[in-house]
């Protein structure tokens, strides 16, 4: 599942508390006191931000900056910085249509136009800073451009129709203040066999379900036991929900239907290194590690432009994707230009469908970029556990409620992989005593969005051969649901089970997640054509071959949109290029890139379920729209308690040509989940991933020339180890 | 494509040293000198080949030992010993049903009964050791078993029936010899402007197209031009064909219909390292490696057991399947029990068919383990680059059609890998600061066969969480087409092309590529039961909730094998369960693994046409058979130029029961592979992979409680490296 979480005692005191510390630590993260000359930047100073990794890792012998936060935005793209933030909550807080100062749901650069990017050079000025805003006042949800040049508001619309803001941490904080001092609530918690301060409680999301919650914002609120074990997510408190209407502060329906079912014990829930867990019965491991003695070959430029062997892209931290690869180029490898690939890509929705229709469960069906962010949810990494020795890292910059800006720490990471892998490789058998292999280095740019219970790993991963390799990996913690059994013999009739019973009266319920991804490509230019690729059936016929059928590849080139929503079929299989038809290889082949699924999954509801609706962009497993600067969100800008009514499904129904036009790609990859007792209390990876993959975008192998690994380049050791 | 290769100039004088250098190496690989003391191995002494390994690498602070190689069999399952396989050559140059002695197509251990190996334990006495052998001799297919322990050849039978014995070394020679004296050969290479000494040919067998080639054993040849560059695979001489009958030893068909077509140049078609390549336009990178200062973890014992972390199996090379997995088996993480998880893994067929009716390409419809052998044609391993440092080499040890064995070293790589990922982790947003995370280390068993042209990565990577992942990945030279043209445009029909112009003059031929595994897996214990847990899609009855439909896991048990001939599909998706309905969780949930396909494709040829009938194991991605030892080979033992009698298909027609029983899940991976011009003149890797994953196999998470990496633990840097 995935929420906004919260951890909240019954004492509002603590509460308060609480909230006091966050601001603090918000407070603590922005320094006020420097300044930019203006938008080009080309003045600004920059300063160093936390230290404390350095302490962590041996230096290797290199020049190599493991961190660098820029004061200033160096590229058209590059996100709000702290001081340009304050500059946008200054300008609100004088903006007269507002009575009182809004909550801010969110707040992030306005990218300029795609001409503008794609004309801007290091060097020039940048194009007018602007930022987004999405407001929330009086129940309305107001979207403001702020223009930081010219220091004022320079769009504001209040929108009307379904959906709302993200939900912020303020809203969540309300949300668990109001349940908790709901005193049915804490009837039942006694009832039950609790105290009330056992309660952890938190605030998921209730999509939209018809008539009777529209018109206000609305969280549910869930508990759990959060006695005696941190990882109280194992110890649901079954069938308590309320639901909350945040603006007006109160409570709109309680239900509370499982006090039959008991809370589960705490026993072998706990996962935190040293308390106490039995490590696994096996051989230890010696330590491994990849090691780079002269550091690692990548740099990153002014905070946000990563250079690596043939590739130069934009990188940043966003509220709502997590991360955003800008600008991707790989360098052509017998003219050296750096050549497009990819304008934008980024996870655009994260839609996850619980499989369970009961009173506590329907609900369940997360949006979860646009319900809660996967950049506000992606908290500091783990050094030498989330990401390797010599890893980069990256701040995001974000915004609370209040407008004020606060900085998550190492909220992305940058590293060199090599996993003992062949980039190519042949052999010759007899008199051509032929052995060529080479090496696989690739750079990883990493994230992990914790929305709640799950953790998502986001990888993007770049190739010397040209390929991005875009990977998402499932950790943390099942949904569970609390069950009166212990063992499945216990089950009366076990087909009703809407999961696995994964411990003693918890059961894993069955569900999916899907992660649908904005690409914009620009191969060569911006100018491009989808081409689906289909690989079709041929019979012979009588007399022409010994063979009776073969298949050949058929090339269908998408005119408009409805050409290009695709399903993934193994039996009508099909390569998915895009390509530049302007664009020809000596041999006359079109310039392309083609997106390569790997394993994946597809939604199963009906299409005219509500959760279907709204992510209606699920229906296919490939879509491409004419690039649209507003087209960015596939559930829609505004997405919480949405119909559906912005989805990537609904602009592509217009079925507008896409031929020769600057086009995006979108691309879901999906997961089924039946839980398993493996996945108790804490998930072992999973992981999917799709490529992109250069397809007639070089005259030939690109790596042909690289050289092999040699004993004398690997790192040496110095005494202490040869001794 | 795929092929037994050779590469023979004209001169019969060149081709016979050849052959006596090939015969002395076999000698000087083959010490005589040592005797096992019986089949228990017990006194067995021991000695240490190739020490080459050690000039290569920096030695480790550790007695780890790269490198052992038993001289007798300490396992029932240990491949034959050098010494085993010359008193089979010695028993069968006194057995009187031969006039002469027979051409050896294969000769590997006829493994004991299953029962007799799980029955088992280190310290008894060997079962009987026994070789397999399949022989040749006027035209006829000879299968004989010999009794090591007797001294005498126990079973003989002449096969009838279509299918031929593996294609030899010898078998290529004699194909290529016959040729290369073929007058019309040598005219239509000196009509097409080539010298005949520039001819480089290669052999592919020819498959199964109805009555003409049947009766005598048939080896195709085709040519390339072999001057200016090693790498002729990039110049064919097209529409070139004989027909070769190996045993007459003539040629019973020269087909010539290329004349009009140019035999491309060899331009850009070297790869050697030192061969003057342009190193890529990219920024150098620094040096990387996987470092382990205390050396690896792993340990092979007695040559063939591979102990690491919680897993144990036994791991040998062999002829036809390249790399078989037996009794593999995890530690439980709470009782430290080691469990059963699969009795033998391998790659039991890889079938590749090429999509090109033509006279000269109809015929490629390989079917590589087969017809070659996926072991035999594994050639040595490149140090460093094909594995990393810190690998263990294993050699093979092989038979010549003479009967003589002989050492293929380096053969196999066995090493630890840690490539910056995560084994589970979880954050917790607010009061709880927890950020928990765990390093992912794995243990790789990896080979290549290069067979021909192509290059095979097979890795068996065994994760600590009890996930066995195979990757199948791909690499080595297109086998392409002649083509008149330099640039598409010049195509009269594009349409018509069936592959991609990958440099002028030059077609990539559209092909796939299925790999077949047999997966006898015994999840803890020998009776197991297939279910096909399928996610179904239900309605919810009005008013019962908001939702209208999910879906919910249905388990259905295969009682038969029909029930378990599966077809993967998006939209009616499921998970592959193997249980053992005999051993439960706690819990009462059946411990299991299941099958977890990757990215993958299906054959699309006509059932009824000849290569998929042979082929028709590939038919579905999924079968369950009952356990047959004889049942191994999903193309058949007799492969080559078979008629498809003697597949799993067959096998599996009679609808056996299978519920509760001993069975074998069978798996195929499929590439479909339109080729691009990255792919010339040598392809980067392109992977796909499979997992095998415990479900409620453990009762919960078994790494929960490993250790997260610290600082302190890592390679440490000597005076050198730190300064």
């Amino acid at each position: 599942m995935s929420t906004g979480i919260s951890w909240v005692r019954r004492s509002l005191i603590a509460l308060l508390l609480l909230f006091l510390i966050l601001v603090l630590h918000y407070n603590l993260n922005i320094p006020e006191f420097f300044n930019c000359s203006g938008s080009s930047g080309l003045s600004c100073a920059r300063r160093k931000l936390g230290s404390f990794l350095q302490s962590h890792i041996s230096k290797p012998k290199s020049n190599f900056k493991f961190k660098e936060t820029p004061q200033c935005p160096h590229h058209p793209l590059d996100p709000l910085t702290i001081q340009e933030i304050n500059q946008v909550r200054s300008i609100l807080l004088s903006y007269k249509p507002f009575a009182s100062f809004p909550a801010i749901q969110a707040l992030y650069l306005d990218e300029p136009d795609k001409s503008q990017v794609l004309d801007w050079k290091p060097g020039d000025p940048l194009p007018p800073r602007k930022a987004s805003v999405i407001a929330l006042q009086n129940g309305q949800s107001h979207l403001l451009t702020v223009d930081l040049d010219l220091g004022r508001v320079t769009s504001h619309e209040v929108k009307s129709g379904s959906g709302y803001p993200p939900v912020s941490l303020e809203d969540i904080n309300v949300a668990l203040q109001v349940a908790l001092s709901y005193p049915e609530l804490n009837k039942s918690a006694i009832d039950r066999g609790m105290e009330s301060s056992d309660l952890a409680c938190f605030s998921p999301t209730g999509g939209w379900y018809g008539p009777g919650e529209e018109g206000r914002r609305i969280l549910k609120v869930q508990c759990f036991s959060g006695r005696g074990s941190s990882n109280f997510w194992m110890r649901p408190v079954e069938g308590l929900t309320l639901t909350i209407d945040i603006d007006q502060k109160k409570v709109v329906k309680f239900s509370d239907t499982g006090r039959r079912i008991p809370v589960p014990e705490d026993t072998n829930t706990e996962y935190q290194y040293g308390s106490h867990i039995d490590p696994p019965k096996m051989q230890p491991l010696n330590p491994i590690s990849m090691e780079q003695p002269n550091g690692p070959s990548f740099r990153v430029e002014n905070g946000h432009i990563v250079k690596w062997a043939n590739w130069a892209f934009h990188l940043k931290p966003d509220p709502r994707a997590g991360m955003i690869i800008s600008r991707a180029m790989v360098q052509d490898s017998e003219t050296g230009e750096f050549r497009s690939v990819m304008y934008k890509g980024f996870s655009s929705e994260l839609f996850v469908p619980y499989m369970d229709p009961e009173e506590a469960w329907y609900f369940k069906t997360y949006m979860d970029a646009g319900e809660y962010g996967m950049g506000v949810t992606a908290l500091p990494l783990v050094p030498l556990n989330d990401c390797p020795r010599y890893s980069y890292y990256m701040d995001g910059i974000f915004v609370t409620s209040d407008g004020k800006p606060y900085v998550q720490p190492n909220m992305i990471c940058i590293f060199e992989r090599y996993a003992g892998d062949v980039g190519w490789r042949h052999s010759e058998l007899i008199n051509y005593k032929i052995r060529e292999s080479r090496p696989k280095i690739t750079l990883v740019a990493r994230m992990v969005s914790t929305i709640g219970n799950y953790d998502y790993i986001f990888d993007w991963e770049f190739q010397t051969d040209g390929i991005i390799r875009v990977k998402v990996i499932l950790s943390g913690m099942l949904l569970l649901k609390g069950s009166p059994y212990q063992n499945i013999s216990q089950v009366p009739n076990q087909e009703d089970m809407t999961g696995t019973l994964v411990s003693e009266n918890v059961i894993g319920v069955v569900h999916d997640h899907f992660i649908t991804f904005h690409l914009d490509m620009d191969v060569d230019d911006s100018n491009n054509t989808f081409v689906n690729v289909n690989l079709v059936k041929e019979e012979t016929s009588p007399g022409e071959s010994p063979r009776k059928s073969y298949f050949k590849a058929k090339r269908l080139v998408a005119k408009t949109e409805d050409d290009a929503k695709l399903k993934i079929n193994l039996y009508d299989p099909s390569e998915y290029h895009v390509i530049n038809p302007s664009r020809r290889s000596r041999l006359g082949n079109p310039s392309g890139y083609r997106l390569v699924p790997g394993g994946t999954a597809a939604s199963l509801l009906d299409l005219d379920d509500p959760p279907q609706l709204r992510s209606a962009f699920t229906n296919n497993q490939i879509w491409v729209t004419p690039y649209n600067r507003t087209e960015q969100w596939a559930g829609g800008l505004l997405t919480s308690q949405s119909k559906g009514e912005d989805t990537l499904a609904v602009w592509s129904a217009r079925n507008r040509p896409i031929e020769n036009k600057d086009i995006v790609l979108w691309y879901t990859l999906g997961f089924h989940h039946i839980p398993c007792q493996e996945d108790f209390p804490v998930m072992p990876t999973v992981e999917s991933s799709f490529d992109l993959k250069p397809v007639n975008f070089f005259e030939r192998n690109p790596i042909l020339g690289i050289t092999p690994n040699f004993e004398q380049d690997l790192p040496v050791y110095g005494a202490a180890f040869s001794a």
